[in-house]
């Protein structure tokens, strides 16, 4: 896989798009959680910023918690949101993606929210769309998920202040995870050193080494030193490459009250969501006091409307 | 089946929630009613009353008319509206509908509609929302319909212009009908003492005594005093318990021309829809001079951008 | 087949129903053709026209194209848009379409766009709903796609300036095309008197004396002296009427570079979508400097923007 990463900036280097973490600077992750941060403490939840724009969704693979919050993010800004929906659409089926997106294009769409199960999907949509068109990568494959990292790296801002001398550890697949990819590249953007990554070994990228982040191959040692603990969602089609069953997984990697506190007393949890209850976290975890979870879902709504109403802002609008 | 039905009351008596009509005043009542009338006889069909905030449809049961007045009278009254697609939803499939209710809450939703097959549901979210959400039951199992009912009390009052010595008749599987429930306890509220209800013995509820209401086990003699006839909608699966076929059904309890011609002249009949022509009703009757049924679809709209409008006013909001 | 084609006017013929393209005066198309140019080269994508008013869609047959640009339209007019899941809906399934439009009609929407499988179902329609309401017909059956041959007449327009001494080809299916029906007769009441029907003899209506068109049954001979090349979509499910293999049809009826290369310079191809690649069309034309089917996409939504917002202004409204 090999991903244009130069595509979502313009020759002043501001975004176009926003299709991933790399080649970000710190600059623009501080824009980003300035703007968030600006609109997550107005008074009001109704903005302006986006009326007369129209942004689509597209989601190739199913999604509740993400679609949503764009969906809200939008209507928020003002903006007229609509929603393609790709898996009953039935004309939709001979045609191929390249044509829907120029149909829509063709609309006068002003951004396309697109997931997909492959990775790469958003670069190649943004290399072929016309220069009126903004992509925003909501999750694609197992290589990206940027603004489910811009989301937590609001969220740790937010409890810890900032992000130097923090030391955080991933709990789970991190092979397969694009939350992980994205997060960690995000930390290490912000300058965060001492990142831990824990889980079963045959679930861990190639290039730890390269990334520069410690690997556990189990909860103790791994968490005991952290600030931040962030677990993955465990996907359980993928214990059979794991080797190693659920029983297993939850006795070496499930994160439970006992576990906890051997960490720091203030210790933040986080969680992209949906949660495994008993799975990969315990209810007594996930629900207690230093769980931040539902404060990232807070977030994904004003870190959104920020990478959306920033990315519309710098994009040159020609008619 | 108990339920907590003092939750829907701030400690000034007035509604922060909207749940069933068990200890609605007749006050309570009477302000959705005037408040209705506002919104339906202005000239206008767009109002500013909850622009910024969000309004979330939670249906966990299929349903195109309820839903879709909801979501007409949300947009009407300016508010950000969106549809959860819990039936198509993959990834809520694996979360307990707590957390997604906790996700939804923690997106800044500032009410949510819940349609439900297991009574008390609406009434289980609303304990566990915190202060900043309301919740409006929109069918809870065979409980409670508490909109459906204050719709049909402004049709009733549109038509006789008050309650007092009304004579009403209900027909059909009183029973399982939530419906039915939230009517009766609406009618006698507002001081309607002559209910009959008419079906077969078996779709009666054990308590008729109780609810002050007249049985009769036939349409001839249950209806001729009748001011006000309100007709239920047939459920096919429900015969086999009532030991009756729908062709003695429709001989025993279905309203045709010339049953309705034994009621008083002006008698109105009512129907929450959608009718089962020739079953419970004769499209002469559902077309016919007599019949209200599309009034009541038309209250539904402005009764409930009433009911939401007031409860969301009567929350106190903390950001 | 028979259609009440006067349903559509008021006593001054002026619009209040816009459901197929018969009886329609040049004076009425020029009128939409020059609202469309107002909508689509103002510097805004948002208008007030439609404040306030409520538009449902009723696709009874799938379709995202024109359901798109639909909502869009309006959208980008201020109109609450609420489309009503039909293929989805359950509670419905026992309801009649008649009862179903008469409960929307209830709740007070001001306009129904409507597609159904069977020819003369949004006349049914009109025929049926009450004063207050117009309906727009998206394609039905065989029978009419107004708003599509509308969109089609726009690109001509703004591609060759206007309609006098034009040489239209429309390649395809004529016989069961809803889409080439309606171009037909828009093109003819413009006063384009030299229109070519080019495809397999058994997919040809009987009536082409009758409607004075010319039949070629390959594209040789059909399109060198053709200002306006129109392609339809291949229903391959068609193909067994034609008694033709779908090589076959490529080989006479796909437009192909070599093809095109026979016709004018500056011929403008146009194609409905979604095209069938290397079936009807070649990727070299469609893509081709001849080609307009994009602009096609973007008409769309401005002529349906400027029918909508007549037929709502023509109509008398009471509430």
């Amino acid at each position: 896989m090999s991903f244009d990463y130069k595509i979502q900036f313009d020759e002043e280097n501001k975004l176009k798009h926003f299709l991933n973490i790399e080649l970000l600077t710190e600059n623009h992750i501080n824009e980003i959680l300035a703007l968030a941060k600006h609109f997550a403490t107005e008074e009001s939840n109704k903005f302006k910023d986006l009326e007369g724009k129209t942004i689509a969704s597209l989601f190739f693979e199913p999604s509740t918690r993400t679609k949503t919050t764009f969906e809200l993010a939008s209507k928020r800004l003002s903006a007229d949101f609509i929603n393609i929906d790709i898996l009953n659409s039935s004309t939709l089926k001979g045609e191929s993606v390249l044509d829907m997106i120029k149909t829509l294009e063709a609309m006068s769409c002003d951004m396309f929210i697109v997931r997909h199960s492959i990775s790469g999907t958003p670069h190649y949509i943004a290399s072929e769309v016309g220069n009126t068109i903004s992509i925003i990568n909501a999750g694609d494959g197992t290589h990206s998920h940027p603004t489910q990292a811009m989301l937590d790296m609001y969220t740790i801002k937010k409890h810890k202040g900032g992000f130097k001398n923090l030391n955080v550890s991933i709990v789970g697949d991190i092979l397969h995870s694009r939350v992980a990819k994205s997060i960690i590249t995000s930390l290490k953007i912000l300058g965060v050193n001492n990142i831990n990554v824990i889980g079963p070994e045959n679930l861990m990228p190639d290039n730890l080494k390269e990334l520069k982040v410690s690997y556990h191959n189990s909860l103790e040692g791994g968490i005991d030193q952290a600030d931040v603990v962030i677990m993955l969602r465990l996907q359980k089609e993928r214990m059979h490459e794991a080797l190693i069953s659920i029983e297993d997984y939850y006795k070496n990697f499930g994160l439970t009250k006992n576990k906890i506190a051997t960490a720091k007393k203030d210790v933040i949890v986080m969680h992209p969501g949906p949660i495994n209850r008993g799975v990969e976290i315990d209810s007594d975890v996930a629900d207690g006091p230093n769980s931040v979870i539902l404060d990232q879902v807070t977030a994904g709504i004003s870190v959104r409307m920020a990478i959306m109403s920033l990315v519309l802002k710098n994009k040159c609008f020609k008619k």
